[in-house]
């Protein structure tokens, strides 16, 4: 099983989260691109350490929205969106080249992660920005997405993630944010889920059901306090259960 | 002899400058990146057009600085400047990707230009990028300038351009644009020194002496009105004389 | 009747648009105020020259979206947006403050300017930003709007807006863009319908029927070739109709 | 004796230094105005909790670089520094006005700060962004500078500030950051230092001797660790010997 987690998320003096610490904990590490956070200098520090420790560099694509973190929905036009993503793709590239390394996968983050996986036409521009790049590249995703839909489509490898610290419809798909059971906080029974997960492809539904969970990598979040501690506890169950992390490629 | 131009500098809806008519006359095109100018659909928009008239694709890297254009000088510290560099350079490279080209060649634009021509810092940003991203990548600069000393120190191809319609002190540096004779501005003028520059390698000094002007490149200028015109008027004569223009590769 | 343009929506460099001729057509200038448009010496110099013709200055706001032009819809929560607009009329004020005059109106642009005829969100945000800066300030909207609606229980002037380029439905609304008889595209047509405005406070519809249309000032557009010269005869006409064309307050 | 700090330097998602815990012991709250930091929801919390407290609110203007914090020099024309000065200012102020009150002063931030007091085209576009404002607006800075002789020179108020942090030169300058010993690192000597400039505007060398420093303000710093600690320290010890902090005006 795979771990991912968001990295490299600060810009210019500001920082945020606590990259070092994850670095250690994850195999992939979904890294800033500089639209939404990330400066260069940045991005090489984070591409040169993830190098280091053998942990995969994924292009994690956002809107141009500094401001906005990438949260705020944009109504992007398609070849706009897909010009952006690219721009991004070959920025990260060339900070993993001094290292020896490469862009191993693309994540879209923020609003554009969530409007990809049911627009078509910001899907579309995520798939096409890919298949410019390195139609080989693979896409991080959720499974049974709109993106994940396209991208199949177009002959694209589609890596499914989960989230061990959220709750599941009977359907496999996650309860909504909006709903008061959306999140599991208690850190032992996330990292429970996440074995099940890794084990299993299988999880326990809000209604008790046991549910496919077909995914190849475990979304870890590091932007909470007591994020950090949570993570080393996933993965720590993942090695007692003789499950040992690793890039899903 | 090669020609090149500064393409691709507007920005979302602004344009400088018409692109096209300079695509049909210059043999290297160099293209801005983003940071001073260059937005990611005007980015492949040129490299499309590049690519199908055999035109070399130049990365034109600048300041982080839409607001000036890039022409204001920035006291950057040397890793800032390398890693804003090489993130400048991996984006324009993912441009040429869908129309199977790539990056032949690097310019700094502006204040860049001007600084790393005299600055060790700056000059060292730009080749440590060079050598970061690809170091059989050329260079073009001002012969004689810091940075193609420390290029050339490091290994790099350095190309040397010229200036067909500036004119040149007897010790071969251009007289600077403070002095009043500091432009040719008869286009044919400006052609006829072309033309000397790509047969003889040798210019015409302000004192009348002909000096050596061992160039590769001449720079064409294509942003103010009659620049286009004058750039037909270089490359016709240019052809008459024998000497079809073509990148220096 | 008032007339009013965009103007200042270049950026450094750039240009949009002849703001020097449409500044001797208009009444009240929309001044681009540096989020979508506008960097601070265009906005100076727009708001001298206004002041010297005596052209009331609106501060024309947009969302934080320089690459788009602020025509892209932005999902901003309330506060964000009622800040982002706020930031700008105190800075557009400024620019106000040496030529001895102050921002007169607001009126928002681009994708903005579609949200807050239609969105609550957004239209509240504009509304609480002119509040907290000067409730006396004017808004200039289309009439009807969520925008003109909510900004009228707040108790802010609304100055009701037309366009006598488009065509209207019998409803009193625009027939959408998408519509292929959106735009009326002969000049001596759109200065008639100006006159028709300014002297009955009526339109004629797509259906033929005349409908109320109580503007006080129209809409003219610069930025597309022949848009000055249907600018001067929408003034002239209007001129020849004996309503000089004055500032809305 | 004022003590001022620099307050709201984070933008967006990201934050700098503990600003609520600086509101609490400052007089003066030198805000960032979104060029270098600040976005403009931060900045309008703490123009709110400036009011709240009592404490005048400055308009902390700096170079327009997110990425360089404003920390590196640019080599600006006149004109345009002027109008980013301006438009910061203004966009500042609107932010006042919801808690009725305004901008009492103006402070440069950063490489701005450290040009405009050594260069002439720098400090006199900071006099003339304020007298375009508001020649009544008083401007903070370091005694003895070229901004301050021009500023007085144009009939502006100037306010000195001191360091209690930094150590002087029997000149009454600061010892350069570049020297070993530009820093007093004990919080208790700083203390001790601020009361001796606030009881007896003085302070002594590096060499022993008491030179006069007349200076109205006192610097505080909140962005390193330990650094609120040691504002509370001098605040403490200021209230100690008698001389309660208050803003400037």
């Amino acid at each position: 099983m795979d771990l991912n987690a968001d990295l490299g998320e600060g810009f210019g003096v500001w920082r945020l989260g606590d990259d070092e610490a994850l670095l250690d904990l994850v195999t992939s590490a979904n890294v800033a691109c500089g639209f939404h956070a990330g400066d260069p200098s940045t991005m090489r520090r984070i591409c040169a350490a993830a190098a280091q420790r053998g942990v995969a560099v994924g292009a994690q694509v956002g809107y141009r929205d500094l401001a906005g973190f990438g949260r705020r929905h944009i109504a992007y036009e398609f070849g706009e969106l897909r010009d952006d993503i690219l721009y991004q793709l070959g920025a990260l590239d060339a900070f993993c080249r001094p290292y020896r390394t490469r862009v191993r996968y693309l994540k879209p983050h923020g609003a554009l992660y969530h409007a990809a996986a049911c627009e078509e036409v910001q899907a579309a521009a995520v798939v096409a920005a890919i298949d410019d790049y390195d139609p080989e590249l693979p896409l991080l995703c959720p499974p049974g997405s709109v993106l994940a839909q396209l991208a199949q489509g177009a002959g694209l490898r589609v890596v499914a993630e989960g989230f061990a610290d959220r709750n599941y419809l009977p359907n496999g798909q996650l309860v909504p944010r909006t709903s008061p059971d959306a999140l599991v906080t208690d850190p032992k029974e996330v990292a429970r889920r996440a074995v099940h997960m890794a084990t299993e492809r299988a999880v326990v539904a809000v209604d008790g059901t046991v549910v496919s969970c077909p995914v190849e990598s475990i979304c870890l979040h590091g932007d909470s306090p007591g994020a950090v501690a949570a993570a080393e506890l996933v993965r720590a169950a993942l090695i007692d259960a003789g499950t040992t992390p690793a890039p899903f490629n």
